[in-house]
């Protein structure tokens, strides 16, 4: 079985590899990376080679720059591409944030510019792969990943499915919170990427989301990513909202929080990023695998602790999770939900839930997986194509999505609106229409007006270049 | 048959007395008008007096400070009361426009404040009138129309019909735009009150939608209102907004433009208003009935000449009216639709469409009048006892909503998260829970998160003392 | 403004010629009454020529065999064929009856033959029609009146209207069961034509339906139509079904009745419409048209007194009805209503309601009718172009649908079953596709089984000869 | 872990007892047969309880006539009784039939009148189960299936999975024409039980359902299931029925069918399962559990191979069988979908399906399986508590339904009205309404009429004396 992987230099993959190599779960006969950039080929891609060899599987895993040699005869392909790079990351929460207006990665006028960098060169690699793997499987973690997916899913003939973690880390983290056995929930979970609720969750049976919501006030002192929300609205609202909800609940006091840091999420990842492919490269030249791997993992350490504290806090606690690490060491992925490689060295993460659906897929172990994918008939609000994230049985028959009960009714308006920008939004993409583009984000619930959203394209379109050279 | 007038010293009264005796369309043998402030009652609450015993018909109009009085034996109501008056309004919006908020009458958080201060009068009100006329039909225009008639729906045993002329006078508009007789017209339009879209226009049947579109530049040459969209989005949508979309679609340039002018709409009609009163006292004394009219009506052509220019065009534009009005007279009601009395007199405005619910009613003219009203099956996805403003058969045996179509997507996604705002300000305002209050106006489209939502509710308690007492 | 009529030597041509020109509701310059027929014209045809100008209108009502001449120039087009004669409809109702099936003019199999005839000339008609008098506006009273309005809805260009009594009758029968003015009547009505049923009734706005049905037995007792149904069911439903679903809740009972009779509806009317021709043509050799008229009305009040006879009783009691009729005289029409020409000549029955709706299109009387139009959103379970029949505005503008509630579940269950029956032989009978035809009617709920479905399509192609030609 | 068996006598206990104990896929460490009939536990149940020892197990299977002592513990309990025996079955075919109507142990009157007999023991059952074993999982096989689980679900406390292998050995037989591997399948059905449609099935993600249509010729002479149906309206309809769907869609021809055989399954039933427990009997007798083995599994063979043949052929072909039998022998099951025990002993047929929701459940193996359970958001056309026949994810969490998507708008008429039915009858069974029965029966569309239903009603009541007596 090859799986190939698209941005196979990314800051996550020698985790990835090292975690996927030491488990006997899934296996690989070949793993392909895909990485056009030659600083990241010799820094995260070599030690992802090299992590191989030291595992006792020396060739399994291969590095290359062209994309028909990694793509041919692929099984499954990993998406992780960043079009523009961590830069133009700080550019697309920049142009939103100056303007008062939350500027994040995936979601809001950030995730726009994002997908319209992204989804012509996505689209092309499609091409590519219908011709060189037709029957393989695109599991895609590109964000902003239902734009994305949504657009592989309506524009191509190529078989995708969505991937993100956040709703089955926090599944983790309700479960760890009860002290439940995670083979004996059941749960309900609906809506869009960075969009979706928990409107249920029964441990045995027997339902327990009214005692999540009477202990909102605990559960936010137990994790972290439940202390955005206002724990009066929670239980009003009567479903536990995933952690990207906090953009669509509180854009005005995250945009206050950004505001006094001084410096934004996409800031402080370009700057870590920066930090880390040095000092592999340092390691290497000093030394060899060993060294760049420590270097590599407490980076990632530190990565991990401070994710979304800038957003909710207003600082990026970064000097603090340096100081813990520099401290008490750390594995990446720690003992963190959603983070890394409990039980031994399996992959968490997302590229955890992209192994589940290859488990399914195969038919080595059919089961319930929450994924991008297809609404057909789940959410019963939205088009039976548009792309949602919902729990799906994934077998070997492919991905089936569960039927999902009544959604909050606040959270089907948003759902509802923001769903009508991404369908606007990749038409605009695909047919390169700065115009739609702008109509698009409008339509974005966290998008103050038609007028601002002109403003913003017609700002992305000269600061990212030849990026949008395509939008006419 | 009896009418009381709920705000029986409001500065529409005498423009409405003189249009409604001038007529013989609807005929009352008696006008009660309950105005509990002494000042309008010796101003607007005489002039309308008065003016009817110019019109031959003395003693038809009466003046009350006793609500008992006013409401006995009644056949129709008209409630049109603004508690805590214009100066509230100047708080209500405020308070959001520093934040950088929309702070508007009836749409957000001014809105909002706005209801709860006014819910629990009319709720009591609604009570005498169960007693004093259990068998009268309460015509609603007091703002935010579509909240009051909601809990007048949900929590009193009284008829209520909410009434606004904004679609109708849209309607009006483009019939006038296409020069299409009004009587061949079939349209469809839903949503709520001030968050409308009308989505077909046919003329002797035929379908004029697209060409309306098409020509949307040309129409907002032709009439302001159309002017404050975006005619791409308009295109967009393939829907005609009525005006106060524009709040939601323009949120951003409405703020911006209310800090150019330097003042607020509620700023310009409070002392508007006030010149007014003044106007009237002094008219009688110096002169009588005649004199006060023509005071009445130059101020109030001015009003209505600078309606929505501060908040689209940055700029109150009341010189300019005063000068045009100076220079040319001009009526109340002029040829604008929906401002005025077209064709000798009849009432138009709000007014207007309250005259049609009563022939409609009293089965004297069964038709076709846009109303806020139970929903039933009108909107497919609120529920059946949401109040919606929709097109409704008014006839003998009451209010029955037509079917309405497909809605555009986005403006789905509005309406049900404005809708869910309601209902929980609803509940709010009747179990006198601030709490719930602005988890209420934090589901709101316009309002930036709970936490601001808190803050501003705060706030409006503070600052409407006794109005909000009555929140715990 | 001319009316053409299709079908204008039918039996019931006399009565509203007589009706409609005694009346000055609706005022029609021409009346151009088309029929192929020469039996008929000199007859029926001849009668209501000389009624016109009996009634000092002399040359308004023309009579003619040429389509073109009839429809040329026409506002409004009534159509009332029947494709076959009386004779077809004998064989229609037989081949099911044989074998134990409803045997029915417009449901069930008889139903389906009859559309099967009818729509490939009604759709030629509709071609004439576009080209001679574009805007014109057709009435349909032509049996099945869902099925035949569907094909030319969805078929021609020609704008439609299907017309049919029966809810408005079952309506005014409950006002005036319960002693209310028709004006204060607020009802929801819905379903298909000849499958609707009454889930709302309110008197002033207050609804009456519960008194209604606990009333039931007595209200069978008030009137004929209401004791075809069981009170519990009736009851149980929460609804008041109208008469021709009777053939849906007792198809058993309905079969054994007519078996107990010897003979059907058809039979009976056969004989009553060749009685009733013999009759005028003798009083017309005889006498004149005063004679025709007595021997005219006095056979009318027979067939209208053993209306649904047959069916529930199992006798058509024509002997009883011809001696209370020779007793006690009549007049067409009498005071039943449904059937006649209350008020001092107005047209009752269909054509009544086709008059409302001449008054509403051309705004001389916009009212609530309950008309067969399309559907828009007015059932949501059911298409938007799906022909419904539901009370609609009527109005200058067009025809627009009131918002439906909910029906009773078992209701849309067989609205769902006979509209997916319509729509197929719709489709059967545009295409010519006899085995379609078959699967249609198996999909009808009075039909057990596509076996047998097929076995009567033979029979009625082998027995309608001609006429079921053009099916292969 | 604990079984229990309602209905431990019954005669397919057993083979099923001899599979389960010959597999290693669900280990029982106790299996309690409650079998109140003597003669059934001296024959079955004894045969049940000698083949455990044979296989090694002796003490595992135990067998009572004590209901408590079977609950006691219980982890999972199966339901698989028949209140009245098989005498009771020819009771009701026979009144159905003899009025012409669909006369079949599960479908129309027959099913109605053993869901009267069976709700009221099942529901005391039930309230045993609660208190004895109260986290055990009931899983229902007891017919009808669907609506003594929605009284289960409805109106106790237990947890109730029913279960039914008609859709997934319709699956089987579909995958095994194409020579798919059945785990490489995706498919989407729906319905209920014995009431349900295949309307998507795809190999490897490729959609062979046209296919499928296509080839329905062919298809019928691959398996005697399929060729109960018209192939022409199985293409138009666009969906695969499975087999019950034949009482719907051919109701004459299964009467007349019945008639020329001159019996029905009942009899066919009653003299063989007589013939079983003889046979039984007499080998013991005469020998040991080796010949009781021998003529049980010969007897069964013959039941087997004459499944419908009577309802469809109109012969049921027992002669032939068991000459076949005789001639060639066979084991029970043998190579039949749905019948057996393949793979070396698995248990097949309904029990198959059991023992899969019992991997599931006990997370040994979670997957996909059909199950008769709470609606919840799979079929949006239905309310969420009605039981309906659907995949489901089967998981340690519990069942969780998938998303059906569009079923043919006939299938959605047919199950709306069904479910009418067995919401109505449930309410009947549970309040002891004979009235309401009669009224419920009345709404199933193979009934015809309401004075019918009054009567079968009032003949079952009074045939089935005591089971009935409960019923007022």
């Amino acid at each position: 079985m090859k799986l190939a992987v698209l941005g196979g230099g990314g800051v996550r993959m020698p985790a990835f590899i090292r975690g996927v190599l030491s488990s006997r779960e899934v296996a690989f006969g070949q793993i392909s990376l895909f990485e056009p950039d030659r600083l990241r080929r010799e820094t995260t891609g070599r030690l992802a080679v090299e992590l191989a060899a030291a595992l006792g599987q020396p060739g399994i895993v291969q590095l290359t720059s062209e994309i028909e040699e990694a793509l041919t005869g692929a099984d499954f392909v990993f998406s992780a591409i960043r079009v523009g790079g961590d830069t133009a990351r700080v550019v697309d929460e920049e142009v939103a944030l100056r303007r008062g207006i939350v500027g994040q990665e995936t979601t809001g006028p950030g995730g726009c510019a994002m997908a319209l960098r992204t989804i012509p060169v996505l689209l092309s690699y499609c091409d590519t792969l219908a011709r060189c793997a037709p029957g393989a499987v695109l599991i895609n973690f590109t964000n902003p990943v239902g734009l994305i997916t949504q657009a592989i899913s309506l524009h191509t003939s190529v078989r995708v499915v969505g991937v993100c973690d956040t709703p089955s880390s926090t599944l983790d983290r309700l479960a760890g919170f009860l002290g439940a056995d995670r083979d004996k929930i059941s749960f309900s979970y609906g809506g869009l990427n960075h969009l979706g609720w928990i409107t249920s969750f029964a441990v045995d049976g027997q339902e327990q989301i009214g005692q999540l919501l009477d202990r909102y006030d605990e559960l936010r002192r137990f994790d972290h990513v439940f202390a955005a929300f206002d724990p009066a609205q929670v239980r009003r609202l009567g479903a536990i909202p995933t952690e990207y909800v906090y953009y669509f609940y509180e854009p005005a006091r995250y945009v206050a929080a950004v505001a006094r840091a001084g410096t934004s999420r996409g800031t402080d990842v370009l700057r870590l990023n920066s930090e880390l492919l040095d000092a592999i490269a340092s390691a290497f030249d000093a030394g060899g695998v060993d060294d760049a791997w420590s270097a590599y993992s407490a980076l990632m350490g530190v990565r991990r602790d401070t994710y979304m504290r800038t957003d909710t806090d207003g600082h990026n606690q970064q000097a603090q999770a340096r100081a813990r690490r520099a401290a008490g060491g750390g594995q990446p992925g720690g003992g963190q939900p959603g983070g890394g490689q409990p039980g031994g060295g399996r992959a968490g993460g997302y590229e955890g839930v992209a192994l589940q659906v290859i488990d399914g897929l195969t038919a080595r172990s059919p089961g319930e997986v929450i994924v991008n994918t297809r609404n057909g008939a789940s959410l019963g609000f939205l088009d039976p194509d548009d792309v949602v994230e919902v729990p799906a049985l994934v077998h070997g028959g492919g991905v089936s999505p569960l039927a999902i009960g009544q959604l909050p009714r606040s959270a089907v308006g948003l759902i509802t609106q923001t769903k009508e920008y991404e369908r606007e939004l990749v038409e605009a993409a695909v047919t390169g229409d700065a115009g739609l583009a702008a109509l698009a984000l409008a339509v974005h619930p966290l998008v103050p007006g038609v007028t601002v959203a002109r403003e913003m394209i017609s700002e992305y379109r000269e600061r990212h270049g030849p990026h949008l050279a395509y939008l006419r």
